[in-house]
Parts: C-alpha cells; sequence; structure tokens
C-alpha cells in the first residue's frame, strides 16, 4: 500500500488538507485496500499516512490489512438507541487527539455510484442524516473531488496485481460458461454456472471474497445486448450466438469482460458481425499506448466497424476506467474525449455491434493495462493482440 | 394493483397531496409492481391513480405492468450530455399538462436502505445533484416520510402471492443447498449450489428476474453468525452445524430465511442449541395473532431459550419487515417494541443463539404473514407451527 499512501499524502498536499473522510466502499478499497463488510465503514486518512477504520462492532475485522488502526463502534446492538453519534464522536476524538479541525479534513460530496460492500443484497444502511452528520464542517468542493477521483485513474503495482487476480478468477467463471453452452439450455442456467465458478473460489489462496454478476443473452436477444444486458429463460439453439456480460469482484477489486461466442456453427451473416466486432476490439488493442488519447482508441474501432458497414450498430463507448468498480470514474474512450492514456490506466476495450435487421448482436470486452511499453491485456487468456 | 392504488390514493388524501414522486427501486415495486433494470426509473403516481414510469431508453421496458405509463427520457446514449435534465423537464410537462404543481407533490426524502435494481453490480448510478433537482420544490417532511413508509407495512393480496412466489423459489434455493451438503465441500461451494438454484428459475412461468444470495457458515464459523455472515473457504466436516442466511429477489420481492442443519450426526451439545432456537421459533410463532404486540413475540422466542440457558447468546431482534427488500421499513420485532400485528404484515421470525463457547451458532428464520385468522408461515416446507 506504500505507493497508494503516498499518491494520497501527495493528493492531501495539493489541496491543502490535513486528512480525507470516506464512507463509500469503493473509496476504502482505494485507501485502505479493505472491503467493507457492511457498507458502514469510515476511514480517515491523514497527512502523516495514518490509517484509520472506523468498523461496526459487528464486522468481522479479519480482513483489515496491517497497517491500519480499526475502531469499533456499537452498530447493530440492540442496546444502543443511535449507533452513527457514537461513531460520529469516536471521529472527533481521533481529530482533537491530533489536533486536527473538521475545516482541514476532506470529503467526496458526490460520487456517481459507488460499489458494493460484501453484503451485496442491499444498499448499504448509511443513514443520510449519518453521512451528513459525519461529513459536516469537513472541506466538500468541486475542484477537490475531481482531484480526488483522479486518484482512480492510475493504479499502483499492487493494485495491478489484485485486479490481475480478479481476472483470472473472472476467466475461470467464462470458462465455466464455455463449458456450460449446450442448446436446450436457459441463458440464465448458463450465467448462474459462471456466478457459481467465481463463487467457488472464495478461499483460495489469496481469495477471501470472490462474486460475479453474469448477464447472458441468446439468439435474437444479443440484437438487444447494446441497450440492457438481462439473462431469460430463453432456451439456447444450435447456430445462436450466445453472448455474457461478466462482472467480478474479488477482495474488493473488480473485472468487467464480455464475450460472445457462435454456439455451434453460426450463419454466415451472424459470424460476419463477430469477426468486424473482433476485428474493431484488434484495431483498438493496437491504437492504444502511454500518450494516447481517448477518442482516438474509440476512432480506431469505429473505424474498423465502419469499414465493415456497421458504423451506426456500434451505440456505445468503446471503453471506461474499471478496477475500483465495476465502472470507475475517469474519462470513457468515446468520441470527442480529451482524455489521454497513461501507464497504470486500466480501461476496458469493448466494442460492440447490434443488428436488429440480422437479429443478433455482439461485444467484445477486456480489461487492459497500460504499461510504460503499450499495453497489457489483463484478461489474456483468449485475447491476443496481434501487432 | 388496484388494491394497493386505492391505498396510495388514501395516503394523498390524507397528506394532501396531489402525488407522489419516487425512485428508489423497492418504491416502484410498492407503488407500479414493477423492478427497476438499471436503477434509473422515476414513478410519478397521481392522486386520479394515475401512474406514470420514467425509464431510460436503455431500459428493457417489457416488465412494465399494464395501466402503467411508460415515458422514455435518453440516458446511456452517447449523443445525450445531460440526460438528466431531459428527464426533469419530462415530468415537469407531465404535472403542468395536468396543472398539478410541485409543492403538492410528495417526496421520500430519506429512506435507510432500499433494494437493488436488475443491474445488482453497483450502485444506482442517479448522480445525487439529480436526485436533488428532480425532488426540489416537492414537500419532504418527516411526517410525509413515516407515513409513506408505514404503506409498506401491510402487503396487499397480489402482493402476498408474489412474495410467496418468492418464497417458493428460496425454498427451491434451500433444497439446492441441502443437497450439496457433503464433508469436504467449502462454505462457498454450497451457497453458490444455493445461488445457481434460484437464478436457474428465471424464465420459468411468473418468473423474470430470480437472484439469490447465499452466506453459508459451518462448524466454528457459526458462533458468528450473530455478527455477520460471509462464505468461507472452510472445508465442511462430519458433524458441523452447517447455517444459510439467504435473501431471494423474485421479480423485485424478497425474502429472508435462514436454516442451520447438522452435517450428518451433531454432537449433544450442539444439538442442544439448535433444538433450544427452534422451540425458541415455535414459540415465537405461537404467540403471534394480529393484535400482538412486537414486543410480546420477541419476549416469547427470548423465554425460550432462556429457559434452556441461552439467554445471552440471543443478540438481535426476532424479526423484522420483508417483501420489498430484504429488510422493509416498519418495526422490529424487538424488546421493547411498541408495534403491534396486523393483517397482511410479513415479518421475519429468527431467533439465535451463538455460543462461542461451544463453538458452535444456530438460527432459524422463516417469513410470517399475519392473517385475520393468525399466521402463515410462507416458507413452511419445512416449518410447521405446532399449536
Amino acid at each position: 500500500m506504500t505507493e497508494r499512501i503516498e499518491r494520497m499524502r501527495g493528493f492531501l498536499a495539493s489541496q491543502h488538507l490535513a486528512g480525507w473522510l470516506s464512507w463509500r466502499p469503493d473509496e476504502l478499497v482505494l485507501q485502505l485496500g479493505h472491503l467493507s463488510y457492511w457498507g458502514l465503514s469510515v476511514s480517515l486518512l491523514l497527512a502523516s499516512g495514518e490509517r484509520i477504520l472506523f468498523a461496526p462492532e459487528l464486522d468481522p475485522g479479519d480482513t483489515v490489512p496491517e497497517g491500519v488502526t480499526l475502531i469499533r463502534y456499537p452498530w447493530g446492538r440492540m442496546d444502543c438507541a443511535n449507533p452513527f453519534e457514537i461513531l460520529q464522536s469516536l471521529i472527533d476524538q481521533e481529530l482533537r487527539r491530533r489536533g486536527v479541525k473538521r475545516n482541514v479534513i476532506g470529503t467526496l460530496r458526490h460520487a456517481h455510484r459507488s460499489s458494493l460492500p460484501v453484503m451485496a443484497a442491499e444498499l448499504p444502511p448509511f443513514p443520510p442524516e449519518a453521512i451528513e452528520a459525519i461529513s459536516s464542517g469537513t472541506v466538500q468542493k468541486t475542484a477537490t473531488d475531481a482531484a480526488f477521483l483522479s486518484l482512480y485513474l492510475h493504479k499502483t503495482r499492487d493494485e495491478i496485481e489484485k485486479i490481475r487476480l480478479t481476472n483470472r478468477a473472472a476467466l475461470a467463471g467464462l470458462d465455466a460458461w464455455r463449458a456450460a453452452l449446450q442448446p436446450g439450455r436457459t441463458e440464465a442456467e448458463t450465467a448462474a454456472a459462471a456466478e457459481t465458478a467465481v463463487h467457488a473460489l472464495t478461499g483460495r489462496t489469496g481469495i477471501h471474497y470472490a462474486r460475479a454478476w453474469a448477464m447472458v443473452q441468446s439468439g435474437p436477444h444479443t440484437a438487444d445486448a447494446g441497450r440492457f444486458n438481462r439473462s431469460s429463460g430463453r432456451h439456447m439453439e444450435e447456430g445462436d450466438l450466445v453472448f455474457i456480460e461478466f462482472v467480478t469482484c474479488v477482495n474488493g477489486y473488480w473485472s468487467d469482460l464480455t464475450r460472445t461466442v457462435a454456439l455451434g456453427k453460426a450463419s454466415a451473416e451472424h459470424e460476419e458481425v463477430l469477426s468486424a466486432v473482433a476485428e474493431a476490439q484488434q484495431a483498438a488493442l493496437r491504437s492504444m499506448a502511454p500518450g494516447v488519447s481517448a477518442h482516438t482508441v474509440d476512432a480506431a474501432a469505429r473505424a474498423a466497424l465502419a469499414r465493415r458497414g456497421f458504423a451506426k450498430n456500434f451505440t456505445h463507448a468503446t471503453g471506461h476506467h474499471t478496477g475500483f468498480r465495476y465502472h470507475d470514474p475517469g474519462f470513457a474512450l468515446a468520441p470527442g474525449s480529451s482524455g489521454r492514456l497513461e501507464p497504470g490506466m486500466i480501461v476496458t476495450i469493448e466494442p460492440g455491434a447490434y443488428v436488429p435487421e440480422r437479429n443478433c448482436g455482439a461485444r467484445l470486452e477486456d480489461d487492459v493495462l497500460l504499461t510504460p511499453a503499450g499495453v497489457e491485456v489483463l484478461s489474456s487468456k483468449e485475447t491476443e493482440v496481434n501487432p
């Protein structure tokens, strides 16, 4: 974590802040390398590099990394009417103890989206009033928000290894999915097989939490895959194109992959869509290098699809940042995007073509790390860059 | 839905409101019987009984119930810089068209928790500024919030059928879990088996969406089950107590169940814990009837555990409302709770005992409907009320 802590300290110095207070699950992963169980934990990172985690007494606590000071508060106890008041007083106590005032502590006011905690069946139960109370008196500025969110853009070496692990887990899920593909099976059955394979990795070396969300579409449903991805009870048929959007979280780090395959032999006009998308993905990958702008990569994918007559069928951006969430904050790889690729960034490359008049659609999505030398496809078992 | 619409109209009349604006997934299920795909839909219910759903163009749209007017807005399109401005102008247009002012429309300001949309791998991407803009100028009062949330307490006949279906799906998941229990298997593998069985029901009659979250603990890990529930890679052993917390959502309606079983023959001191919890659950169920207060039911469970010497091991409430979420708003079944059971309510009954000195814990949880005559256990295939 040393590299990340130093970046956080640099950020605090640049913003003239003495500390940073967070509660969103992905902010805690970024700053502590820790995935919250209930989604009710608060982190306080100080300019000294000290990191404090306030977590419910009911939290497991055993996944808190070394070097993080754990302070418990009594959420979930029957005898405690307002645990969040106690949480706030504990935070204030730690600040006072260090002579740090709230008006030199920053918090991210607005996050569009955030990740889920381990307890992923419900939105985290932090009452909005508690959030308001905890962050009251802190610095909340648009410019500071933007500077904090830019910390998501470059992954450290340690984080890259963790996201690599997530991608390996995801590839095991995709193997299980392909093994489950059979005429007669429903989309949902194969989605479940992919999720199960990831879930079952829990407890393997280095993996204390593994969960996946799979969305499978087949046959004519693939034509909708550019609008939404939802598994149905449709029974797959020989010759179908079959599509999976596959989201994986391991220990708080995310990958976002998509595969489209033919079940048996697809028709020539479906194969044409699939191969055009594969070409577009290769074109995008070949265009990538440090210093290249996001719109250039998007344009490479778009031009490849246009050459095959599918310009209007590519209805979304070519990619986005990923790793701390399913969708990380940061620039899109889209027309007009002025972002520039730099080493340490991890972006999806996901061109697609959705062709209702052919009753099909396809997308191929990989997670790609920018290196000083070029790119590395983290989800690369299947996708090779052909230079 | 007629019954629910009439209740909503009664609520609006009592609050002197002309309409109600919502965006949280469970509020939409309550008012429209519709589970949002992206979590980016807004519902507007008017005193006339008219129901309008504003949904992204990218929404599937095919699960919107009859009688709901669907209006699309362009979220997710590359050529649309601020779709939420358009959403707001569409809402304003519908209000103007009916001569309804914003200051007679209510919105729920604060919800502690809410459910997840179909796209369940991330928190819904509604920017907080968009929520503020959409709800600006509307009535947001603590008393109105409380009155709205009380609408969750009584399920209509139609909703009871839907929650019954969810419970049936959950029981299929629990059957699959029991079938997967074997010495040598990991907790996570059996959790995955339970989730898979529910997921695979997608497409069966009446089921367009089915997903489950399973948390399995075994052996000594069951002693922690009162604090948190998390599957690990522990390999189960003959004689273990094995525990599952099992959350299921079908079409937007939820169930929340727990089972604890012995893998093979448990030790006498583990069996004693399990049988004490079973007695406590039976005692709670026998105490239930319309008009009975929540604390009475809790006391019945607590007394049963105390008789067996496990008073201090029952560390949480006996139950909570469920159905529109994993945890519905409403009173807990806990010491001091002044809530009163009434027909149409669905509550969990989930006594537990967690006994670190015996290296084990157990909880049994069922979803129970209050009827005019007494109670019906919706998750009843296994739990019979022994009167």
